[in-house]
C-alpha cells in the first residue's frame, strides 16, 4: 500500500497506539500529532509517538490522512469542521459510537472523504503514557456506512487496518451502536457499578487489597476507565444502552429472587444458561 | 516442615492444583485422592495429580492430613463424618464460605483437628483437567476461627500455605463470608447475569464472537464457572450476597437514571468515584 503522511488528532491511548503501529508497519511516511492538552502533546513527542506536534489547520494541510482519536462528543464538533477544510485528505475516526457522528456529516459536501471506523481494542488506561505497541493486532475493526465514503478513501483505510493485522467487518452505523452496547458499553457500566458497590460498602481497604482475587480484578478492571471518554459514549448510545441495562438489571433480579427464595433449581438453570458463553468466548 | 501423608477429597480445580503444589514443594510424602466421580478419579491418576485413588475411609486411615476440596454443600455433610473417624489427622477445607461449616462442627468432640481455610485463588474452569501448576502462589489465604483448632494442626496448615507462597490472613468466619460476598461472590453473579443479558438479546453469535473485545471477555469470563460449585456458595452466603446484590442493583440504577436523564455531571461523578478502585487494585 502507498505510504501516506498521517496526522493524528488526539495522541492518547487510541491515537498514540495507532501511531506506534503506523510507524512500525511502515504505513505512514510522516506522523504529525495534534493535541489540545500541552502536557499530552509533550508526552507524545517524548515517547516518539509522533514526529512533531502542530496546530490543527497546519497539521491537516501537511497530511494525506487525518485520524480523529478524541472523545466522541468532541468528534461531533470537529469532524464537520475538518471536512470543511480538507480537499484530497482521507479522514477517519476511531470512536466507540457511530450513528450520531455519521448522521452529523451525512449531507456534508465532502462526506466522501470520511470513513467511519471503530477498532475493537482498548484498555482501561488513557493518555499518551497508555499507548502500547502491537495494539489492535488480531482484533476486529468495524467500518460503518462504507458506501458513503469515496472508494479511494475506503480502500486505503481497509488496507491500513489489514496491514496492522485487524479483522475487517462492515456494518450499518445504527447496527454498530446496538452491538457495541451489548459487547462493550454495558461491560463498562457493570464494572463501574461494581466498583462503587464494593467501595461504598467496604471500608477496610487493606482487606480488599489482600483478598481481591483474579476474578474480582477481572470484573472491575474496566472501572479504572476515563469519564471524559465514557460519559459521551453513554450519551450518544443512550437508547441502546438503556435497553441493555434494563435487561441486565432484570437478569440480576432473577438471581436475586432465586437466592432469596433458596431456589437452587432456578439458580442452576440460570448458571447453565450463562455457561453457554463458552461457545462464543474461547 | 515435617512432610506428611496427605489425602485430597475432590481432585478437581482446587484439590488437583493443591496436589500439584504439595508435590512440587515437597510438602506431602504421599498423596492419596478420593473422588466420587470415577472419570475424574481416573483423570487425576492419568495427570499424576495423586499417587493413588482410594475409598474415603481407607484414604483417611492411611493419611496424616485430610484436605476437603468439594462443593460447600457436600462439605456440610462430609466434614462431621470425617471428624467422627479421625484421631491424629489434621483436617482442612478449601471452601469459599466458612460460617455455616464452622458452625456445623462447633461442638464436635474432635473440632480441634479441623482448620477452616479459604485460599483466594481459582479459575472459571473445573475438574482435574483444570488443575494447574504454581496455583495459589502470591495469593491470600484466609484462616478462620483458628483458636478453635489444635495448635499443632493450625501451625502445620499455616506452614503448608507459607511454603506454597501464600499470604496468611486470620479472620472470624462470619467476617470472612461478608468480605467474600463483596470480593468474590458478587463478581460471579454480575458475570453470569451479563452473559445471560448478552446471550438472551443477541442472536448473531458470529458477530459477538468477532466483536468481543478484551474488556467484554474480562467482565464475562467468570460466567463459565460451574453451577455445582457456585449454587451452594450462593445458598450458604445468602444474607450477605443479597445485601451486596441489592446495593449493586442500586448502583446500576444510578447509572440508569443518569443516562436516561442525560445528566453528564452525575455520570462523571459516578465514574470518578469508581475510578478510586485504582487505589486498591494494581
Amino acid at each position: 500500500m502507498e505510504r501516506k503522511k498521517v496526522c493524528i488528532i488526539g495522541t492518547g491511548l487510541m491515537g498514540g497506539s495507532l501511531a506506534l503501529q503506523l510507524h512500525e508497519k511502515k504505513i505512514a511516511s510522516q506522523l504529525v500529532g495534534v493535541d489540545s492538552d500541552p502536557v499530552h502533546a509533550q508526552e507524545a513527542l517524548d515517547r516518539e509517538l509522533v514526529d512533531q506536534i502542530l496546530p490543527l489547520n497546519e497539521a491537516i494541510s501537511l497530511s494525506d490522512v487525518v485520524v480523529l482519536a478524541i472523545p466522541v462528543d468532541r468528534m461531533l464538533d470537529l469532524l464537520p469542521r475538518i471536512l470543511d477544510i480538507v480537499d484530497h485528505q482521507i479522514v477517519l475516526d476511531l470512536g466507540s459510537t457511530k450513528a450520531q457522528l455519521v448522521e452529523t456529516v451525512a449531507h456534508h459536501p465532502r462526506r466522501g472523504r470520511y470513513v467511519a471506523t471503530h477498532p475493537m481494542w482498548g484498555t482501561e488506561y488513557s493518555g499518551p503514557s497508555a499507548a502500547v505497541k502491537q495494539a489492535y493486532e488480531n482484533k476486529a475493526v468495524i467500518l460503518c456506512n462504507g458506501t458513503d465514503s469515496d472508494s479511494d478513501a475506503l480502500e486505503w483505510v481497509k488496507a491500513m487496518y489489514r496491514k496492522i493485522g485487524m479483522h475487517l467487518m462492515e456494518m450499518d452505523a445504527v447496527a454498530h451502536d446496538l452491538h457495541a452496547a451489548y459487547i462493550s458499553h454495558i461491560s463498562h457500566i457493570t464494572s463501574f457499578a461494581l466498583a462503587n458497590t464494593v467501595l461504598g460498602k467496604e471500608k477496610e481497604e487493606n482487606a480488599i487489597f489482600e483478598l481481591a482475587s483474579a476474578g474480582f480484578e477481572s470484573t472491575v478492571r474496566l472501572a479504572k476507565s476515563n469519564p471524559s471518554m465514557w460519559v459521551p459514549i453513554f450519551m450518544q448510545n443512550r437508547t441502546h444502552i438503556l435497553d441493555v441495562l434494563d435487561e441486565h438489571i432484570a437478569q440480576l433480579s432473577k438471581f436475586r429472587t432465586g437466592i432469596a427464595e433458596g431456589n437452587t433449581e432456578i439458580l442452576k438453570s440460570l448458571i447453565e444458561e450463562a455457561n453457554k458463553i463458552r461457545r462464543i468466548l474461547k
